[in-house]
């Protein structure tokens, strides 16, 4: 790559990533979670890239938090050698590769039900055994166990299988949900601790509070993803500035068929459909009162009439996404760059890896 | 790949094909444009392989339609040599590229503004001059100029040019649009008549109206993608069946965790979060009282409370989703089966082609 290529130099649509607001969020975090102290375990989700995980690293992160199989697969690959995968894992031969894996890296999984725990359990081997801890359900609604008595029941589960080690609890908690997140944590705890059960780690994470780590004093963890681009639904949070949203999607308007509408060239196929309860499906921070109010697949439908200057035909314009960690799971390749100075261009390395 | 390996030896999540479905529906599409004595020229968009696409040309299409450029040059590369890219193409770079494809293969454009005729025109040479067709928007509200005078005035631009050569009008209608797409077409061919100008393309499409194709006499084109697979929003029409749905996407049960959740391994990262309109985010044929009415990333959250029969731990489901052409662009491979029994599985040759 010639060190003079611009971002304005490429074809749109293209999502780019300002290197050095991603430095910022990167220092800013670990040194919150620092504070809290406690370890911090970035989510490679929101980038899907061992470059920008490195960094995560480098900065003092204890290793990283993956959400499937295949993508701990590419990082093992890329060298990382403590990753925690959060999913329940099923199946015969997926079985298999986790194995395959946990005699490669320091590997841990979750589980939430004693089925989960049985499958682990017979696939894996007590020369080896598979780090598991229990996915608890703290309001969010998705997985985990529902109640302390049933953390504590399949933490002996766990414990009884010679294959297995109990290593702890994981919450995916809503935000603010700080004191439900620590009650269920200490009740467990105390359940626990009567049966002389050791619970190393007391995981919780979520870029919204990733401000209040310090809220869950039984917390020995954080994990966080879309902090290190940040995106639209953090900002509505109120957590972060538009000056701290490393992701922008460069765009193009095409059409310009009435007064009122301009057409971009990046639709749903790029900026994604999730509107995360948000109105709209993107901020254009050159014309903050112009609303993204639709997408085809490959057109990005722009509302102008609440504009004073409005962008003409083959204007490039720039758009902060609401959900960066899938305009990444799009995306072919992503733009780092300086001051709008192409640093490196990255095939998505973890892109689609959903088995 | 073994005869013997079967759809349910694969881990999931997957995109299924059932060819039986897809070649009946490819049959079925292009005897009702056949009847309507036009020519059918499918749109890519749904499928984006090169193997889906012979098989529509080997049932009479007449060539294909792309959206975007790089779709495009993936297609010629795969030996297709009547192509039509229906996007305004804007930019110095994408403009060489234009030319080369259009030295390459059959090629039309569509634009909808003298901004985007000049810049073809410029692009262009009249040793090998490019066709256009000016789109034209009937009330779909997103490209296309907005009267029949502003067709005929663009026309004109275009039949200025040397280096380009006006070949007809496009529109990509709403549904049940069939009155206006004929009135706005009869109007602009009463304006071209008068100044002689011959305009021997006149196309209309989409799937959920393809059913209609006829109602259109003025129309000599068909174009439509998501026919080939069929998906839950064209269900929600009322045109198809379920059976006709040729795309399902494996999911694997991972958690029960209360009575009435189920959480599928498959989530916004497989599914899309596209509703199109729709309530929830995909139909499970096995389980047609389930909702799925959430997605995360990788986790389907499925309401059972209205089930009497639940699925339980580690049983795979089958989905169908709302919009299947985002469902390929999301998916590294495509499964084919014929009753079950793998065909082939097939890298999405032009995914996340959107440039």
């Amino acid at each position: 790559m010639e060190q003079a290529m611009r971002l304005d130099d490429l074809e749109t649509p293209f999502v780019a990533i300002d290197e050095a607001v991603l430095d910022a969020n990167i220092a800013r975090a670990q040194t919150v979670v620092d504070s809290a102290g406690i370890t911090f375990r970035p989510h490679i989700k929101t980038h899907k890239l061992p470059f920008v995980a490195q960094k995560q690293i480098a900065a003092g992160a204890s290793g990283i938090n993956c959400q499937k199989l295949s993508e701990a697969e590419v990082f093992a690959d890329a060298g990382f050698d403590d990753i925690l995968i959060t999913f329940n894992m099923i199946g015969a031969s997926r079985l298999v590769r986790l194995a395959t894996l946990n005699a490669r890296v320091k590997l841990t999984v979750t589980a939430d039900s004693p089925e989960v725990v049985g499958g682990l359990g017979a696939a894996f081997d007590a020369a080896n055994p598979l780090a598991v801890l229990v996915e608890c359900d703290t309001g969010a609604g998705r997985c985990g166990v529902q109640t302390a008595q049933a953390a504590f029941a399949l933490a002996q589960e766990i414990t009884a299988m010679p294959s297995l080690r109990f290593h702890g609890l994981l919450t995916y908690p809503l935000p603010n949900f700080e004191t439900r997140v620590q009650a269920f944590f200490a009740a467990t705890l105390a359940l626990l601790e009567q049966a002389a059960v050791p619970c190393p780690i007391r995981s919780t994470g979520g870029t919204p509070s990733l401000f209040n780590a310090a809220l869950v004093p039984l917390a020995t963890e954080y994990r966080a993803g879309t902090y290190v681009y940040n995106d639209r639904k953090i900002l509505s949070s109120g957590a972060i500035e538009v000056t701290d949203c490393a992701m922008q999607i460069w765009a193009t308007v095409v059409s310009r068929a009435t007064e009122n509408r301009a057409i971009l060239d990046a639709g749903s196929k790029t900026l994604s459909s999730d509107l995360l309860g948000l109105s709209g499906y993107g901020l254009l921070p050159d014309y903050p009162n112009a609303t993204i109010d639709g997408l085809s697949e490959e057109h990005g439908h722009v509302d102008l009439s609440h504009c004073s200057k409005r962008p003409t035909i083959g204007e490039r314009v720039r758009v902060i996404p609401n959900h960066t960690c899938v305009v990444t799971n799009l995306a072919e390749t992503v733009v780092f760059h300086r001051d709008g100075a192409v640093t490196q261009i990255l095939p998505v390395a973890a892109r689609g890896r959903v088995w």
